[in-house]
């Protein structure tokens, strides 16, 4: 297992600065008042492909030799992962080739195919979209990126933690939703070596709360197709998030389906900006926490803001 | 009628810099590709009371004199100017009176209430407001803060397009929602003084196209009662905003009520903020109008982000 390093981490944001945005970062007098912190919302949601999972894939795409980067790259999720390899890909001028479910709505094989992905369907099962993806990696050779278990990916995702540190002085914690671990993880790269003083803190559906369950057991623990409105946060972790989600963080704390659906309405309605549920759950969880937060400097980092706006939770 | 002038605008700006934000400047590389325009979003969705009329409302309540200002002020708008004259008497520690049809949405007098409105319901049509506002205003001596026809809110107004000079250079034209015309004439007031050279634009529903036809006539004409999603600009333009827009604008442009939501969804999906149809306008025009856009660099002001959360119009 390679373990990226904070020299990885430079390497990378001279690499893909071409390529992302440097998001802005918001704050929130109503926000600050209800939760008795001062927050700092570092709004990935903004960031290319409308996501931060653009950081990694670009590392990862930008990387690579000319010899390997001809046969393209190679993915399997169905998120913004996808998304954010296809855009990459694209500005290399190299195919990406993504493996989805045939049963994935419509809009996501749109939007892969509007960053210039190419889809290759399987069955809705694992061994389906393991056996589909063989093959394809056999045809092409195309290179395998990992959405999150991928030290190229970790670095890059560890970008964002290091502009926000270059954006707000002063942050006793830091903040991010928790699925696979890659924010998370670029979170622990990135303070451990710049702010170690900096708390971190992953935020997790009650519902999908594997990794909190496994940092209090001390080894993964991996669910099984959890359900939640946070479909950013299904994923369990993985070897090289294990590595540093068991070493830096200071907690992982969680919310109920509805306290995430309110938090979301709620950020939408007081900072007027669009983002996926998985986003709410820290948000969630500060004003659960006032015992962990309040009279904190608090860096919240709002992943994306690819969601469908003709079903919002609230409306369900 | 008194005009306010270029220096008002600099003294209005010293006055409400601790009230409100500077907002930020976006870009969106989908949308420049799908205008053949350079576009830079001001986006006062993200101001204080969640609209660019705060600054013409803290203008007016800032500059009061403490006798004055200790009677209150008063005015009868139910949507963004009341909200923002209630956030800034807030702010100064003084009552604000907002005279409302008892029929508005429940949401709207909440939210009026949340920022300290005092409510004084009238009948809805306009003769039992004006008797209303009478009773309202010798009660209680409160200064009237029309929403759009007074110098002092336009001075205030005009501070948005000068945070945008100072933020984007070499800007070709600048493009606003035009309803009562107070934040065009706040832009053509700054615009003519500082950077004349840049042609000024407003956009209107062509539903409620008085504006435009008021331009073409060459004197005001006012509609009674139009209807349009874009509910921010419904009313007509008065004699102070008329003698602005009169003055610098180079064209009114329309969009059907399908293109302003269709542009309002693009808006949403693309960059991710949260805005009103009304800021909507802007967009639906210049896609419509590529002869007169496209290769330009365009200021478009977003104005504001109070929408509600539960009834989005391409959902109806």
């Amino acid at each position: 297992m390679q373990i990226p390093t904070f020299d990885d981490v430079i390497a990378a944001h001279e690499r893909i600065r071409p390529h992302i945005h440097r998001t802005p970062v918001l704050t929130s007098s109503y926000l600050d008042g209800l939760t008795g912190a001062k927050l700092f919302f570092k709004c990935e949601n903004f960031q290319k492909a409308g996501a931060f999972k653009v950081r990694g894939a670009s590392n990862a795409v930008f990387g690579l030799s000319d010899a390997k980067a001809a046969k393209g790259v190679a993915t399997h999720s169905s998120g913004n992962h996808a998304l954010s390899l296809s855009y990459a890909a694209g500005r290399r001028g190299i195919p990406c080739h993504v493996v989805m479910p045939e049963t994935a709505p419509q809009a996501k094989k749109d939007a892969v195919r509007g960053y210039g992905g190419i889809i290759t369907e399987c069955k809705p099962s694992t061994s389906s979209r393991e056996a589909v993806f063989a093959e394809v990696q056999a045809a092409t050779g195309a290179e395998f990126v990992h959405p999150y278990n991928d030290p190229r990916v970790i670095a890059g995702q560890a970008t964002c933690s290091r502009e926000l540190l270059e954006q707000v002085d002063g942050l006793d914690a830091v903040i991010a939703p928790i699925g696979g671990g890659g924010m998370v993880s670029g979170c622990c790269l990135t303070l451990s070596t710049l702010a170690p003083g900096v708390a971190i803190y992953g935020a997790e559906p009650e519902q999908a709360d594997d990794a909190a369950r496994s940092l209090k057991a001390g080894h993964i623990i991996a669910d099984d197709a959890p359900v939640t409105v946070a479909d950013g946060l299904k994923v369990p972790l993985k070897e090289l998030t294990w590595h540093f989600v068991s070493r830096h963080v200071a907690d992982i704390l969680t919310a109920s389906e509805q306290e995430i659906v309110d938090a979301m309405r709620l950020t939408w309605a007081r900072m007027k900006i669009v983002m996926e549920p998985s986003c709410a759950v820290p948000l969630a969880v500060i004003l659960k926490n006032p015992n962990i937060f309040a009279g904190k400097r608090v860096g919240v980092i709002i992943t994306g803001g690819n969601v469908d706006l003709d079903r919002l939770p609230w409306q369900r």
